[in-house]
């Protein structure tokens, strides 16, 4: 099959209708609802659930089509626009909207191949990338391209080529500094909020470090969740500029800039199939890392039976492969394997890291110590392939960072450059699990406290989650509390509680032998 | 993470809102819009495009959530739902319909598993195949799932659980007939209409063979497109098994009986995804036939560069493949590997093709031959497996009992016992491709032909679609016609000829040399 011509979406014969704002909210998905008697459904053929290609004085947008049997909502002329394809198609209220089918994707050929085991070139990822940025690609398609990496892993030509191709699709941030730091945690421990401490301590040294970050997608709090609790996160790229010429650092949500829009699909479908590859991730984080104009970058891996990389070996390898395709881009990149056994500081949820985030920085008494040297450990790493310390000297030059006060002035004035430093908020509800005997703590599963900490309505109930109470190791009597779950309401708290009710083995307790 | 308790979906804790029909068509995709700021949405942390779980009485189904902001659509308290959705829940205005998280799926590990390479067993198909009929698997998952039976294809064991699991999924006819014959025909071949030919010549000799076929999903015309232009086609169960033991024989939708579910879920994916697999193929096609109560199978496979099974070597493997998992269930098949470089007939779309068939069971002088020969020798094939001719000589008895007048008897009857014999529809327009040079004609691209023959309309429009002029190797004159195109409308008719126009390939005509 061919596709139509170039020109074929402003063809004067196409059938128009009149584009109708639904304020429909469908995430990235661009979806028209037409009538199902509407004469261009019918004379164009169109069937629920196809693609149709949508166009409005050269904007133009590929939806997934539904069709509905009701006159209230839509005239027979009328198309009904989400939200997704409102933006991008550019229209007004009851202009006219050319549609027709979709055109055939030639990228997909490519993907067929891959599903088969053939290795793709530089074009194809190219041509993959660009149909996926431009909206053709479904989810079907994209779960399809996923899975074929996820059986026959790319191999490293494969993920620098995917890289290359998806920083060229979006935008690109340029720094004056010959030397610009960027950081990456690969996830999955809860509480992990080493950001927002790193980004100071190596601001204070003078090396730039704009950093931008992700909301959560299926954890309790990505880290622009909680820094939005401390100071306004949502920076168009004229006010980032500003805050990292002048404080050389920044904490932002990286949605705001469309660094690597390819990743974002990518990412929100991978899960869904709940299937993590080297080969994807590492393209996901150099990409946005490359887009983001940094030069040298520290890639914190956690390591634990429940964190995303389960041993010793897949850290080692996914390691390896990061630093071969970084140096294909002259990117200088330290891999650090560090302990994913466990959570890291006490709370869990926007707003209850963030008060552990304010300890560590302001040297309060009970601030939790494993975050504070979780991030010196990071921030040690920057400063040495920065040129700030010396090999091996870098984690004490940044705990003597914190120490001395200099993170916690950084930290604040970059706030007031980003709008103005805020207090967390607060939640009204709160509630102990208990431990159901007396003996010591073998065990703490970090995705079902994830999902403990999301029932009770984390991250979009910013002062919502969890706080631990106990570690590995601790010792506890039968009815004393191992953690605190936080809620905004009643309702949520409680449907939290009867998960953990149901749940025994989010913290397991060995008795005494 | 873990699912809920059985019971959680009539937790009476769990929060509740009141069904609204909005009367929207998304084909088998369960969708429920609710308001963006509905406190339901709030408490639980629903977000757009999540897989939320709604239960009403016992009904249960697992949903695609959109939200929106428009006070004139949907209350606060309202949620709104798709045709799909409505059925099941099996709900009415304004009851109370209860939402919550849909539950973690369980065989989503076994996916995951066989992506990465893993050989599924049959309690694994079992909870597969369970899930996807109960609606829980998303697009994404089961493009994952088909996408790995693609990378590592599926072994004998594998399709033959994953057959059992899909029949035992569904309903299954049963017959009194110790025989039962059916026919299945790989497809990829445009008016190859031998079905309803083949039914009653079949019938004429005393077998039984309770036809069920489905309609187009990505060609022109499916056999019951073709078939409901001669005779009603959505026949009950009742009337199905009313018809065959009068006549022995129906040509019937599928549609209509709940055989093989899975299958049509399975089936709408592997066609967005382009991606045909000889293991879920066997699946699809055995699935079907067990579930329809067949004992004899005649699998006709056309091989051709632009059919779906493009080498014979290709259809070799499958031939041999579905005869193995075939024999696992007692089902005997006869696989026959059959011409696939052209078209069959002259017609291509639902009432052209009827005509073809009319001509052959008529007699008529001008009645295609090749269609006539190849119902006859998938006729002959399924009287020798039904025991009603020797080895050899089962063609010869099916083109003489066409000639001698009892197919086009025994199709009067069936059609009559259908609901009553009907005269195909013409096409008000219609106009020739002629030949852009004088010569040979040395290549029909088939595809393409289907998507011309689409463009013009069909199956949606049954009068419209495609008539050859020419075969391979006709000899032509520039300017004769080399096809017609047939439209219910003008605007059809011109989207088709100006795809005609970009697409010099359809038919090729080499110059004499």
């Amino acid at each position: 099959m061919s596709t139509p011509p170039p020109d074929a979406a402003s063809d004067p014969r196409r059938p128009t209708l009149r584009a109708k704002r639904l304020r429909l909210q469908t995430q990235s998905e661009p979806v028209v609802i037409l009538r199902s008697d509407c004469h261009v459904s019918r004379s164009e053929g169109f069937a629920a659930r196809s693609q149709i290609l949508l166009s409005n004085n050269g904007h133009e947008v590929q939806a997934t089509l539904y069709q509905i049997d009701d006159e209230e909502l839509l005239a027979l002329d009328e198309a009904g626009l989400s939200e997704s394809a409102w933006e991008i198609l550019n229209v007004s209220e009851g202009e006219a909207v050319q549609v027709s089918h979709a055109p055939t994707l030639e990228s997909l050929a490519s993907v067929r191949r891959r599903i088969y085991g053939a290795r793709l070139d530089g074009a194809a990822f190219d041509a993959i990338v660009h149909d996926v940025v431009a909206g053709r690609y479904t989810e079907v398609h994209l779960a399809a391209f996923l899975t074929a990496g996820a059986a026959f892993p790319l191999d490293e030509a494969e993920i620098y080529e995917l890289t290359r191709a998806m920083v060229e699709v979006g935008d690109r941030l340029e720094w004056d500094a010959s030397i610009v730091v960027d950081k990456h945690c690969v996830g999955g421990l809860p509480g992990n909020r080493t950001t927002p401490i790193v980004v100071p301590i190596v601001a204070a040294h003078g090396l730039s470090i704009p950093k931008t970050s992700s909301r959560a997608i299926t954890s309790p709090a990505g880290t622009a969740d909680t820094m939005e609790t401390l100071a306004p996160v949502e920076l168009d790229l004229a006010t980032l500029k500003h805050v990292v010429d002048t404080e050389g650092g920044c904490i932002a949500w990286g949605g705001a800039v469309h660094l690597s829009p390819a990743d974002d699909r990518f990412v929100k479908i991978e899960r869904e199939m709940d299937v993590d590859t080297e080969g994807q991730l590492i393209a996901s984080v150099l990409s946005k890392k490359l887009a983001a104009g940094a030069t040298h970058v520290v890639f914190d891996i956690p390591i634990g039976a429940t964190a995303k990389v389960r041993t010793q070996e897949d850290g080692d390898r996914l390691a390896r492969l990061a630093e071969a395709v970084a140096a294909r881009f002259g990117l200088r990149i330290c891999c650090l394997k560090t302990d994913g056994s466990q959570p890291v500081g006490r709370g869990i949820g926007p707003a209850l890291e963030a008060f552990d985030v304010l300890a560590v920085l302001k040297n309060e008494a009970d601030a939790p110590d494993d975050l504070r040297q979780r991030a010196a450990l990071i921030a040690g790493a920057a400063l040495e392939i920065g040129g700030k310390a010396r090999a091996g000297t870098g984690a004490q030059l940044a705990l003597e960072t914190i120490l001395d006060g200099r993170a916690w002035a950084k930290f604040q004035s970059i706030c007031a450059a980003q709008g103005g430093l805020r207090t967390p908020p607060r939640a009204c509800c709160s509630e102990a699990l208990t431990a159901p005997v007396s003996g010591r703590v073998v065990h703490i599963n970090s995705r079902k406290l994830a999902r403990l900490a999301k029932l009770a309505g984390a991250p979009a109930a910013p002062a919502a989650g969890v706080v631990m109470d106990i570690r590995l190791g601790s010792e506890i009597e039968r009815g004393q509390p191992m953690l605190h779950v936080h809620a905004e309401t009643q309702a949520e708290l409680d449907y939290a509680l009867d998960y953990a009710a149901r749940s025994p083995d989010i913290i397991e307790v060995e008795l005494p032998t």
